[in-house]
C-alpha cells in the first residue's frame, strides 16, 4: 500500500461525518440551510507538480483549475477560493496568473494565508461551491448496466508537459493552463449516476470510481479519445492532468454535452477495472509517496 | 514594505467580493441561504513554524488550533476542516495529533489532499464554521471611546517555545498545544465592536485592528496580563501564538467572559498604536518574508 493510501486510511476515523463522504470523493458536501455546499482542497508542490523554472503565473492558474475541476465533478458553481501561499521569487507573476484564472471563471478570492519557507514551495487552494443539483454526484453511484463516458480526449497535458520539459516548440498550454469543465459538470449533474474528474490518470481514476461504487468498470481502449499519436495511447490512459470528466449514465441515457462512450459498468468481478476485458498491467496512474527511493514520474 | 504585505496588496484586486472583507480580516464571511459561513485557511511550514524534531502530533494539533482560533474570533462554531498534507516520516503521529485536536473540539475532518515533497514539509488547514451572531465580528468596528480587552495572559507560548528549543524541564505545552477560545468568542460576538485573535504578537495584531478600524489603540503596558517574569514583558507583548482574543467593547460594556482591560480606543492620531502613550519601538511582532537575509525569529 502506498504511503498516501496508508495515511488517508488512518484519517478515515476522523471523517465519520456524512459530509466527508468517507474521504472517498474529491469533495466534501456540507448541507447547510437549504443549500449543499461543496468544498475541496488541492495542493501543488514545487518540483512535484511543477517543472524547474516554470512560470509562477502558470502554477497559479493550475492551482485554480485543479480545484475548480473538483467542483465541476460535483456539478457545483464556484463561490470563492482561499489561498495558502509560500512567499518567494516571482510572486508578482503568481498574482497575475491567479487573477487570470479567477477572472476566467468569475470566482473571487476570499482569503487565505502566506508564509515564508521552502524551497520547495508549496501552494494550497480551497474552493467552495454551491451544488446546482441534488443529490450531488459522487463516485459511488455507478451501477451494473450503466455506460461509461469521458468529456474529452486525453493526453494533451502529457504532451504539453513533455514539450515544456524538453523545450520543444510544441504547445504546452494544456499542461500549463488546464481548464475545469464547470459547464459540463453542471449539465451532467442531473444525469450522471457517478462522476469525477480525471486528474491522476484515466485508469487509476476509473479504478477508484469502481472501488467506490463496488462495481467493475470495463473500458474499451480503442474507444478512449486521445489527442496524441496512437503509439502513446497506453501512456495517455495513465497520465492524467487533462481534467476531463469521467462519468457513468444509466443504460439508454445520452449525455447532454459532447462526450465519448468508453465502456460499461458490470457487476463487481475479480478486478475493479478491465481494459479490453483484462486487468490492465503496470501502474494505473500517479500516486504520491514520500519514499524517495520510489520512482518519481516527474 | 514586507514581501508578505506587498503580495497581499497585489491580491486585493481579486478579492473585491464583500465576503473577502478586503483581505483585512482573518476569515471570509460568506452569506449563503440564511446562514453566514465563516472560512479560514492557515498554514504551517516546517522550520518556520516548527522546531527541528518536533513531534508531528503537536504540529497537527497546532494546525487545528490556529485555524479554529480564527473562527473563535468571529464567534463561529466549527463545522469541519479540510487538510493539505505533505506526506513524510511520522505521519502516524500526525494523524494521532490531528485526531486529538479535532475530537477536543468535536470537529470532523471533511476532506483535503496529500502530496509528496519537501523537506521542508508544509501543512494547510481550511476551517469552516457557522456564525452564531450577526453581524459577524470583524477587525473594523473599533470606535473612539471603546475599551480594549484581551481574554488571557500572554507569553506562555514564548516560554514554551524556549523550553522546547533549549530542552529544559519547563512546560512547553502552551507552545505545542495552544487552545482556541471558541466558547469565549461565541460569548463575546454579540458584544464586541471588533475582535481578532492574537497570533503574531499583541502589538502587531492591535496595530492591524487599529488600521482596519481607522482608529488609534492606546494600550497600557502594565495592564496587559503576562504569564512570564516581568523582565520579559516587552517580549511577551510581541511574541504571539497564545491565541487569546483581542477585542473592543463599547464604553460602559463589560465582557461576559474572563478578560483583562488593557487600553482604550481613540480617534486616529499620528500612530495607529500607542503603548503607554508613545508609539512602541522596534518590531511589533512576527511578519513573514522570503528574503533569507532577513532576521528569522525562529
Amino acid at each position: 500500500m502506498s504511503a498516501e493510501r496508508a495515511f488517508i486510511d488512518s484519517l478515515r476515523a476522523l471523517a465519520s461525518d456524512p459530509a466527508a463522504r468517507g474521504l472517498m470523493d474529491d469533495c466534501a458536501v456540507l448541507e447547510i440551510g437549504n443549500e449543499a455546499l461543496v468544498l475541496t482542497h488541492d495542493m501543488l508542490v514545487e518540483g512535484v507538480h511543477t517543472l524547474p523554472g516554470q512560470d509562477p503565473a502558470d502554477i497559479a492558474w493550475k492551482l485554480v483549475a485543479v480545484n475548480l475541476s473538483d467542483l465541476a465533478a460535483k456539478g457545483a458553481r464556484p463561490l470563492g477560493v482561499l489561498l495558502g501561499h509560500m512567499l518567494g521569487p516571482g510572486d508578482d507573476r503568481f498574482a497575475e496568473g491567479l487573477g487570470e484564472a479567477l477572472s476566467r471563471y468569475g470566482v473571487p478570492l476570499l482569503g487565505g494565508d502566506t508564509s515564508s519557507g521552502g524551497p520547495p514551495r508549496c501552494w494550497g487552494l480551497t474552493a467552495i461551491g454551491r451544488a446546482t443539483h441534488r443529490p450531488v454526484p459522487s463516485r459511488t453511484g455507478a451501477t451494473a448496466g450503466d455506460t461509461v463516458w469521458v468529456t474529452g480526449p486525453l493526453g494533451a497535458a502529457m504532451a504539453g508537459f513533455e514539450a515544456l520539459r524538453d523545450g520543444t516548440d510544441s504547445d504546452s498550454v494544456a499542461f500549463r493552463r488546464p481548464l475545469a469543465c464547470l459547464a459540463e459538470g453542471e449539465a451532467l449533474a442531473p444525469l450522471a449516476s457517478a462522476m469525477m474528474d480525471v486528474s491522476d490518470g484515466l485508469l487509476l481514476d476509473a479504478s477508484r470510481m469502481a472501488e467506490a461504487s463496488g462495481v467493475t468498470l470495463a473500458l474499451s481502449s480503442a474507444d478512449v479519445p486521445i489527442s496524441v499519436p496512437e503509439a502513446r495511447r497506453a501512456d495517455a490512459l495513465r497520465w492524467g492532468e487533462d481534467y476531463e470528466l469521467l462519468f457513468t449514465l444509466p443504460a439508454g441515457a445520452e449525455p447532454t454535452v459532447s462526450a465519448w462512450r468508453i465502456g460499461e459498468v458490470r457487476q463487481r468481478g475479480e478486478a475493479p477495472l478491465l481494459l479490453d476485458d483484462r486487468p490492465p498491467g503496470g501502474p494505473l496512474g500517479y500516486e504520491h509517496d514520500w519514499d524517495r527511493s520510489a520512482p518519481a514520474r516527474r
